[in-house]
């Protein structure tokens, strides 16, 4: 069995996930919010890579049903609906609908993850669900890619932890384990930090959102469990 | 004071080095081969992007002045009178020539690092000698960058951790320093190994060297200090 970690969706190719398990991290905060969205009744989210693909994809649905969300440098792309905070995922404004979402990072990474079976969405907010599929998606395929969104192309702290933590924990108990150099990396990240919020709080990405007056999100995603759903990407849809 | 870490030569910009002092690290083998090559009276090496590129570009050269050296896979680029191997760089083979250099991972590294200033080259074999000139840069410039090479565009475990040993080093007294994320994660790694052998031994590279009958070229590069050069990048060629 063989686990490999990438912290960035650069640099590997469709070939590298065909087939095989895959868990897609974007803690800060494509993934928070996708969770919290199904987890609180919503049909469906649709990831789209720039605002004016998911204008386009929004336009092909009914518009009862559909709501555009998404973020451009942490901020609320105009003329949306929604932003890509988990707080706007209440029950009240998303149950019954499909949201077409657009994000810099999160949606990069779902693209790349194209091709797994399944391909697991996860964030602190479903970790222990999370661990629990994954484990599963190991053991019955052979094999788990996490694919962390990590930001602007470059490494993120806060998805290098979540893959540590997620990695030790679906490993617990499995003898013979192949783990590629940068699992050992992320791994390696596990002792800095006691808690899911003194990791997050530790990164750009939440000083970008605290600069933004979304630092509540931090929270938000350091809160473990909040969840027990395990979205899954596949033809284009996130259920 | 600012050091900022970089995996891989992917998704990071011209701006992110410009004016900025860098160290490319390439440890199995391109830095190492270098280092070795100019301690060894090389006049210059010059990096190619292709085997193609190299027969181009020592085609403009005098040729009893040129060796055109390259390896693809580890193996020597048929025709090329040296691989990529450290061990060939003898003085008897290299003083006085200039080595066009084609190699997999190192050049294009280097081709991302165009723009800084100083670009110097290091691997455990200039470690001490690279700490200064590193610091020095550092403390000039307020900036350091440190490129991974990683392999075929992914972490590799042995850029990585001499990143790490190199921020620890450098780092040393100086009180207000910028770290970016993936410093954090290449510190983590600098307590799982006690010597270079070890970190080395541990990596897919030193496994695709030992198969390719090239395992001694794993313990050259091992053995820290063996030369006091830092080969610097400007104009296109190393010296």
């Amino acid at each position: 069995m063989r686990i490999d970690v990438y912290f960035t969706p650069l640099g590997f190719n469709a070939g590298d996930v065909s087939g095989r398990g895959v868990v897609v991290i974007d803690v800060l905060r494509a993934t928070t919010s996708v969770v919290t969205a199904l987890a609180n009744g919503a049909k469906a989210v649709i990831p789209a890579a720039t605002s004016e693909e998911a204008v386009r994809l929004a336009s092909n649905l009914e518009k009862d049903g559909v709501l555009l969300a998404g973020e451009r440098k942490s901020v609320k792309i105009e003329g949306f609906a929604l932003g890509n905070s988990p707080r706007e995922m209440t029950p009240e404004v998303v149950a019954g609908k499909t949201i077409v979402l657009a994000t810099t990072n999160g949606t990069p990474a779902l693209v790349a993850a194209q091709g797994g079976d399944p391909v697991l969405l996860g964030a602190p907010v479903n970790f222990k669900a999370l661990v629990e599929r994954a484990r599963q998606a190991l053991v019955e395929r052979g094999d788990l890619v996490i694919v962390c969104a990590g930001r602007e192309r470059q490494f993120a702290l806060e998805d290098a932890y979540m893959a540590g933590r997620l990695v030790k924990a679906v490993k617990k108990g499995i003898r013979k384990l192949d783990l590629n150099e940068a699992t050992t990396a992320a791994l390696a990240l596990t002792p800095l930090y006691r808690t899911w919020a003194e990791a997050l709080e530790d990164t750009a990405a939440a000083r970008q959102l605290v600069e933004a007056n979304l630092g509540e999100d931090v929270a938000f995603a350091a809160k473990q469990d909040r969840f027990g759903v395990v979205p899954q990407y596949a033809e284009r849809r996130i259920t």
